[in-house]
C-alpha cells in the first residue's frame, strides 16, 4: 500500500499576514501524513522591487521576469519568506528543509520560449526529481519549496506555484498517495461566488460538466479546475480546495475533487 | 577507515567577481571527496541595505544586526547568493543542496547575550547536527551553507561564516576525516605580509609558537590562526589557507596547518 504524501500550497493571503502564517504552519506541522509545503511569494517581491525603483510590468496578471526582478524574487522567495518559515516549522518540531528546484535538482524546467508576449526568466517545468525529493521524505525532511526552478544550466527560473505544487503532486503520485491541497482565501469552490457559505463540497468529472453546463464556475477558477483535473488524470489521488483551516484538526467545510 | 570531507569557506573577495566564482566552483565541483561549501555574503548585502537607506553599523568590524538588517542577509545570503551558487553548482554536475542552519535544523545556535555591546541578531553556535549532514552527504547532495543560523524557536540569526565552516568542520570530525579549506584572497599565511609569495608552506604547534615569538603572525591572521588551533584540537584533520586555486587541480603553494 503506497504512504500517503500531501503538498500543500500556499499563496500571497497567508504568507503576507503573520497571524494567518502562524496558524497555517501549526496545522502544517501536525499533520501525520508526509508533507511537502509549496509557498509562492506574495506582494512582498513587488513591494521590494519598488522600493529599489525597478519596474515590476504585469501581463495578463503574470510578471514580466527580467534580470533585476529574478534577484528581487529570489531575494524574497528563496530567502527571506522560505527561510522564515523554515524557523518557524523548525519551532514546531516539524524538520522543514527549504529549497528551490535548483536544489537538489528536484525540479527541472526551461526558460519560456518567447511567443508573442516575451516573460523574460520564467520557467516551464519539464519534470521533476521524484527519487531525490522521496530521499528528503524518507529521512523525515519536510521539503518547503518556494516558487523558484533552475534549467540546469546555472539559470535560476520564477516559476508559477501552483504549477509547481501540481507538478510535485503528479511527479510523487506514482510512489506515494498524493493528495494536492490549494489553500486561498475562500472556503472552496462556490456555487455562489458572493457567498463563501456555498461551499460544493465534492466535485467529479461528471458533477464538474454539470456545474459548467449551468455555468456556475467562472472566471478565475475555471484554469484552477482545469489544473486540478489534469493533476488527477496523472496519478494525483484528489485535490482540495479552501481556507487554511483545511489542513487544521477541526477541518470546516471545503471542496474535494476527484475524477 | 574514515572516508575524506573537504569544508571549504569562501569570502566576499571570491562571491563579488563573477569570473573569480565561476572558476572557484568549477575546482569545487571536480574536488572528488565528499564536501561541504560555506560562503559568507561581502558587499552585497551592505549595498542591499544601503540602496534601502537601511543603516549598517559595524562595530570592530563585525556588523550589528537588526531586525531590518537581518531582512537584508536573509535576502542576499540566503536567496540570492546561496541560490546562485547553487544553480551554477548544479550546471556543473555536482548536486548542490543550499542551506541555512535552520534547514534541517543543521546548525544550532542562541542569540548572543547582550553584553558592552548588543549585536542583535547575531548567533553563536551551540552545535551542528552531524548526523542529518551525514544523511545528505550519503545521499549524494552537496550541502552549501550560507553564514545564517537559528535558535529553535523560529528565530533565524546572522552567524559568522568562519565559525559556521570550523564547527561543521569539527562536528562532522569523529565520523569523517575532515579538512577544513579557507579560501581568501592571498596564497596563504605569509612570513612577509607584504610579499604574497612568502607562503609559509606547513605550520604546527611547534613552528606556530615559534611564528608567534618572531611576532610574524600579526593582525588578523592571529586569531584566524587561533580558530585553526582550535578546530585541530577539536577532531579536525588539517587546515588549509590559501587563494582559490588550493582546491583546484593544479594547486599552488599554500598553508597547510597541522597539530
Amino acid at each position: 500500500m503506497k504512504s500517503k504524501l500531501a503538498i500543500v500550497k500556499i499563496g500571497g493571503n497567508v504568507i503576507e499576514d503573520p497571524q494567518q502564517l502562524s496558524k497555517f504552519l501549526m496545522f502544517f506541522a501536525q499533520m501525520p501524513e508526509y508533507k511537502i509545503l509549496v509557498h509562492g511569494g506574495g506582494k512582498l517581491a513587488t513591494e521590494l522591487a519598488k522600493k529599489l525603483g525597478i519596474e515590476t510590468q504585469m501581463v495578463g496578471g503574470r510578471r514580466i521576469t527580467d534580470a533585476a526582478n529574478l534577484e528581487v524574487i529570489t531575494m524574497v522567495y528563496a530567502g527571506l519568506t522560505n527561510k522564515n518559515i523554515v524557523a518557524q516549522l523548525q519551532a514546531k518540531a516539524c524538520n522543514a528543509i527549504g529549497l528551490s528546484g535548483a536544489d537538489g535538482d528536484t525540479i527541472q524546467a526551461h526558460k519560456r520560449r518567447v511567443g508573442e508576449i516575451d516573460y523574460g526568466f520564467a520557467g516551464d517545468v519539464d519534470g521533476i526529481n521524484a527519487s531525490t525529493i522521496g530521499i528528503l521524505l524518507d529521512n523525515d525532511f519536510t521539503p518547503v519549496f518556494c516558487a523558484m526552478t533552475h534549467d540546469g544550466l546555472g539559470q535560476l527560473l520564477n516559476t508559477n506555484a501552483d504549477t509547481i505544487a501540481a507538478e510535485i503532486a503528479i511527479g510523487m503520485g506514482k510512489t506515494f498517495e498524493t493528495t494536492l491541497y490549494y489553500c486561498f482565501e475562500k472556503k472552496g469552490v462556490l456555487s455562489d461566488v458572493d457567498d463563501n457559505d456555498s461551499v460544493i463540497e465534492k466535485i467529479n468529472t461528471k458533477t464538474y460538466q454539470t456545474l459548467l453546463e449551468e455555468r456556475k464556475i467562472v472566471d478565475g477558477m475555471l484554469p484552477k479546475l482545469e489544473n486540478c483535473f489534469h493533476a488527477l488524470q496523472h496519478d494525483v489521488e484528489r485535490v482540495c480546495i479552501g481556507d487554511l483551516s483545511m489542513v487544521g484538526p477541526n477541518a470546516q467545510r471545503f471542496t474535494t475533487i476527484t475524477l
